[in-house]
């Protein structure tokens, strides 16, 4: 049954901005930092306290939640017809180690004021409609990243991310055991269930809408990215007497390396992203020659040709620098660019040019849940405005009326996969 | 009165190569590591148990075991004189976290083979022989190192480093009481006290012994040096997202500052040493570009003026490398070469010569406890061979024949500047 056009303007109408900017407070606390941040990772106490609030307002709003074997929770608003597939929205509710208020959590309450808004309409979808909060998206402290939805839509590798060991040491599988344990007892939802649709709000993490003056961006995909781990190997020795010509020293070596790569990677049309963020000297001690340096490359780029010929040097642009030194280069993600669905991105222009926002299209250079669910059904994403386009910082900031016109697209968009 | 050289030559032929060797290896096993290293950190559990085999020992000996408000520990041997300002010789205990065998340790226990071996040749000297044990010479877990032989010249330090806290977290007055818990009552040892001239023994760190076939190092002096710590601020952003142009890279100015510094300290006389041994970018997450980076610069060389020119090129040049970001540079420690006492290097060269140990005159890179105690009395060091110059390494490898040569050089050097 499809949705009247009369109906999608009363729900537009019925999302209230300072509901849904109140839920992004509220969600705020849990992790709050000084600097006016969250630091809410993965399975933490403080993401435990996030769910749990989640949940609370599932029940006012009279939803079904269930949850996953991996801790993707379903907040189910029924539909007429209890056998139909459901259309969903959502994100993720845990952040970076110094993240904002905003990244993620907004797509989870952006589908939560979809439900009030629709409660407020008075309006009964003929399918079920689902907000899915992902589990672990950020992947700061279990590694890899966007692993909830990853399992969603491949069950195989379940057994092994229930087995990642956090960066402070502890198992994915007993921190999902204490997160059930904060939660109390909830339905099993399976994997890979059938979807309608699935639709995801975020803020930009860029500024082109803000350079541009739009409010909504409607995403035309995802790039590419791929990901490695690079070990310089050197030889630790006595900083004031070895002589420089026998050191293998393996900070030297790493920050040419990191001076390279940036070169390699330069760029003038400026699409090219590319950042090590991880960078550490060992032992580390300021008199002892570093033996050892471990750091990150994240490289992205929306053309699978420039990123599979860029990508392919990497190791050999760090083994021509290392010096005396050796050198590991492992990649440990690669994905392409994925294009979400036409049908999804017209319902979103549709959506925002009635909540009158003024929209464009962009592609994301962020990773994002949506890009596994693209595997399984027709998927798309709405952007908000971020201010300067800064995020995985704590200065990170969205307006409420932004928050606002990306929940009215959300709300029309699932209302309309719904029908 | 003037000990004679039959005396000297009695002492040299009663030290014992095995005795010395066991004693190195009683000591390893204290913060013993897998690689066949020692990580036995100022003041740990490790180096509490160090402490109190010395103690041991010392009782065998006969020997008074007294200790200062920086807990240096000092073995007194009685000589005929008691009102005689005593001659002393020793070095430290504590350990790089990734260190060897001998760094530290083969100084105090030269010292104490010395008195091995003074008893053996029943030598009675004028003045008493003092074998001390420096507290935190490595410095990795307080800074900054050489601390114990610092403040035993310049009391006044005393309180500024009871209250250091260590990389752990741990303050260091906390620290020296367990340590004080774990040896027992011992009598108090005031600091400054009158010494008629100081030797150390230690291993060269450097291959250049090794390379020109020599036993024996005179020192000449040690070589200055200048500490700084680099703070570079750049600005978190989502690594997929951030155009590059708006970027605030903190690994990469940091990489293009430690290559740039490599540069301007490049010597094609291999004099100059130059080091970052610790470097790590903050919050340290692959997606993040980093807002923070840290890192140590350990600068030494033996002209003054060199030192000095290059030295206070160093800020400069890294803010010219800083980019978009900002960078802050505090030197942490600065000094100027020490030239070691002509007369203890003579009686030094003699002693070799006695013992038949080839022997050459060298400058020291690493800074000692040694360069504390010139600023006090005559003061002076021997070096031995360590293979392939490598320590502050698990590897760091000395020979007992090297080790006993070493040990004769100091038996006879005490023993003559003790009468």
């Amino acid at each position: 049954m499809t949705i009247s056009e009369a109906d999608l303007s009363r729900i537009a109408a019925s999302v209230d901005e300072d509901r849904l900017w109140r839920m992004h407070m509220e969600m705020a606390k849990f992790g709050a930092t000084a600097k006016g941040g969250v630091c809410r990772e993965a399975l933490t106490p403080e993401d435990n306290q996030a769910r749990k609030l989640l949940a609370e307002w599932a029940a006012e709003l009279n939803c079904h939640v269930s949850m996953d074997a991996i801790g993707n929770m379903y907040i189910r608003r029924p539909g007429s017809d209890p056998s139909a597939a459901p259309a969903a929205t959502g994100s993720h509710l845990d952040s970076q180690p110094t993240g904002g208020k905003f990244d993620g959590a907004f797509g989870v309450l952006a589908g939560m004021e979809a439900l009030y808004a629709l409660d407020a309409a008075g309006i009964t979808t003929t399918r079920p409609i689902e907000v899915i909060n992902f589990t672990n998206e950020e992947g700061g402290r279990f590694q890899p990243g966007v692993m909830g939805s990853q399992v969603y839509a491949r069950p195989e590798e379940l057994d092994r991310m229930l087995n990642v060991i956090g960066q402070d040491g502890v198992k994915l599988a007993d921190a999902l055991a204490e997160t059930r344990n904060v939660l109390g007892p909830l339905d099993d939802h399976p994997f890979k269930a059938d979807v309608a649709g699935f639709v995801e709000a975020h803020i930009e993490q860029a500024p082109r809408l803000e350079e541009t003056g739009n409010t909504i961006g409607v995403v035309t995909g995802i790039q590419g990215s791929r990901k490695y781990s690079v070990e310089v190997i050197g030889e630790e020795a006595h900083s004031g007497t070895m002589p420089m010509r026998r050191r293998k020293d393996a900070s030297l070596a790493a920050s040419q390396m990191v001076v390279g790569l940036h070169r390699l990677m330069e760029d003038p049309a400026d699409v090219i992203r590319f950042n090590v963020g991880r960078m550490q000297a060992y032992p580390g001690a300021p008199s002892v020659v570093p033996g050892r340096v471990q750091f990150s490359i994240d490289f992205r780029c929306p053309d699978d040709d420039v990123r599979e010929a860029l990508g392919s040097q990497i190791a050999g642009l760090c083994k021509a620098l290392a010096g005396p030194c050796q050198v590991n280069v492992n990649e440990i993600q690669r994905s392409n660019t994925v294009p979400f669905d036409k049908g999804v991105m017209d319902m979103i222009r549709r959506a925002a040019n009635r909540a009158d926002a003024p929209n464009m299209d962009l592609l994301s250079g962020a990773g994002h849940d949506a890009r596994n669910m693209a595997a399984l059904c027709p998927a798309g994403m709405v952007f908000v405005p971020c201010k300067d386009g800064i995020s995985h910082n704590e200065a990170e900031s969205a307006t409420a009326s932004d928050l606002a016109a990306g929940a009215r697209v959300i709300a029309q968009t699932v209302a309309e996969m719904a029908g």
